[in-house]
């Protein structure tokens, strides 16, 4: 992260402190500060001037961090934590806060930790820096994109009578991990046939059966950065209506991924890939939004949806996914990651999209 | 989730919201009270009352949520979105939120749409109650145990010259969704040799070598609900230092769980491990708390740490996880789940823990 730009859009800060919680509460903003590749850092701190960033952290994590050469001041106890928090943070009025990146309990206890400062909220310009994908954070997603790609090539090979959504999710994970993957970057989806009708569907034991549509939705993390893709295969030749689905939704993706470039409203390109489908037989069915930013969140900042507008920039990496859902009978998306050029897009997941008949 | 009892906790609240926001800033509570066991949920809310309970959520989930059988809200729009939220908590004033499930940002978002509320945190309660589990939760926990511990003894055979981490955990993940897994519960952590003394070290490539330890730190989510489990292995006899940390870490870990019973202060059991590694060669090499809650997230509320008053009950189930590291030589954790019983306790990762060389 360019600490200068971050300071630059919020003039009136002294100082930055970002906080990563636990799990279900973290800052994703905490590993784009500090790049840290590794550990997990819950409960810890990063406080950011224009010119220095500094780590603090508990002993759980202090052999990671000063392993990627951070200062870091470690902590061994809760009221150590406050100390460094005051000590840190000393002769500064106006702290900046990611008002996105915390609990509201966590930040009403900070305000209880740090009680003679101003708080201001930073949250909206950490997130527009971050929208912005640098020339490292995009070699990180380019290798998040080849390991889907790679993948989503074997995932016809993988496919047999019998087979449960639960096993073809493994052998997909494993694959991405074989590949140079940390993790998968969210929980695979894999739906057959009707199950392929939930958007968001996992977890299932369906049999693969002949005439069934598979999708799968899945990402890979490489180096805290992810990948989202999804394909939607048949195993065994489709019915007329499914096929017609599926060129539907290709059409629809291609007239999407045509609409993106630089200075772009993200609404009207959302706009062009519906248009496709809403002037077919599949009217009303493409129920979610076009796409989404892709970093070191799979579901990150901007969305792509007739809901907002928000302009495209250079160097965005978003998703476009249009996809059609008949309950009961099943549903086809196909979804890439491109990154926003001045006059179109680079798409950089590269596995196969015409119709496949396993 | 018993809504009674939370109502009963809070007599002042009218109506009880829960807001599931996006992956760095969601709350598993929206899960503890829907039970749904599909789907994302992203951006969506429960509303409930003491007798009756409401999803609201877009399209993108609807099918998911009536397939379960919930009484259903569906917004295509935010503004649409805004309106229900008005709607179902008309006439209340009290309005209860969980502080710790939602970001500071969605909290004023929040009061903005419902200007004319008394929010009152529910928090607490809400963690109290999910501290305890529930005879169904009790069913899933132990199934995702079950999954691990099953994974954990065959990781021996998975144990080959020049075995990088990454294909290890790659295997790891693959075994537990084979074995009926959703997906991982966390980011497998698989540390070999010098890597074993970060506590959380992932995403490494280090080849396996002789005479190395083998660190597997891998939990599995079962419809939502998580195990975690650390094995160390050692491939091709330890030296004599490594021998006596593991044989140090095991009677730690068995004092650990001897101390756990309801009643007990957190803080005693923390103790009773510490303790002996403290008072051998190792002391001051355990520089983490001894455990953690485990449900719906991985590290859940309470934890088990030096720094915590914290008395356990009945049906609360927590880790047992001493652990000593020494920078650039390894290190040895050895973790399990347990159930709290009212003399003791259940440990229901059962892999084996005898040192085990390979």
């Amino acid at each position: 992260m360019d600490a200068e730009k971050l300071f630059d859009l919020n003039q009136n800060v002294e100082g930055i402190l970002i906080y990563n919680g636990t799990e279900s509460s973290n800052d994703p903003s905490f590993f784009y500060s500090t790049q840290l590749t590794r550990g997990l850092f819950e409960m810890s701190y990063v406080f950011l001037t224009r010119k220095n960033l500094k780590v603090i952290t508990s002993q759980l994590e202090e052999e990671t961090a000063r392993s990627e050469d951070l200062d870091v001041e470690v902590f061994t106890s809760g009221k150590q934590r406050d100390e460094l928090l005051k000590e840190v943070t000393k002769g500064i009025t106006f702290l900046g806060i990611n008002y996105s990146g915390l609990s509201h309990a966590d930040f009403l206890s900070l305000k209880d930790k740090l009680p003679n400062k101003e708080f201001v909220d930073v949250g909206e310009s950490i997130s527009s820096l971050r929208q912005i994908k640098s020339e490292r954070e995009i070699t990180k997603l380019k290798e998040a994109a080849r390991i889907v790609s790679k993948v989503g090539e074997n995932i016809p090979g993988m496919l047999k009578d019998g087979l449960t959504e639960g096993e073809l999710a493994a052998k997909v994970n494993y694959e991405m991990m074989k590949n140079g993957a940390t993790s998968p970057s969210f929980d695979t989806i894999a739906a057959f046939g009707p199950d392929a009708a939930e958007p968001h569907f996992s977890g299932g034991n369906r049999k693969l059966k002949k005439g069934e549509v598979v999708l799968v939705d899945f990402g890979a993390k490489y180096q805290r950065y992810c990948s989202d893709m999804t394909r939607s295969y048949f195993f065994g030749k489709p019915d007329r209506e499914m096929q017609e689905m599926y060129e539907t939704v290709l059409n629809s993706q291609a007239a999407g991924i045509k609409a993106v470039k630089s200075g772009e409203n993200g609404k009207l390109v959302d706009a062009a890939a519906r248009k496709v489908i809403d002037s077919s037989k599949f009217k009303g069915r493409f129920i979610h939004g076009l796409g989404h930013g892709v970093g070191l969140n799979v579901h990150d900042h901007p969305a792509l949806s007739s809901q907002m507008d928000f302009f495209l920039k250079e160097n965005m990496v978003v998703t476009v996914e249009p996809g059609v859902y008949i309950p009961n009978k099943g549903g086809v998306r196909i979804e890439d990651d491109v990154i926003v050029t001045k006059n179109g897009c680079q798409v950089i997941t590269t596995a196969p999209k015409e119709l496949q008949v396993v």
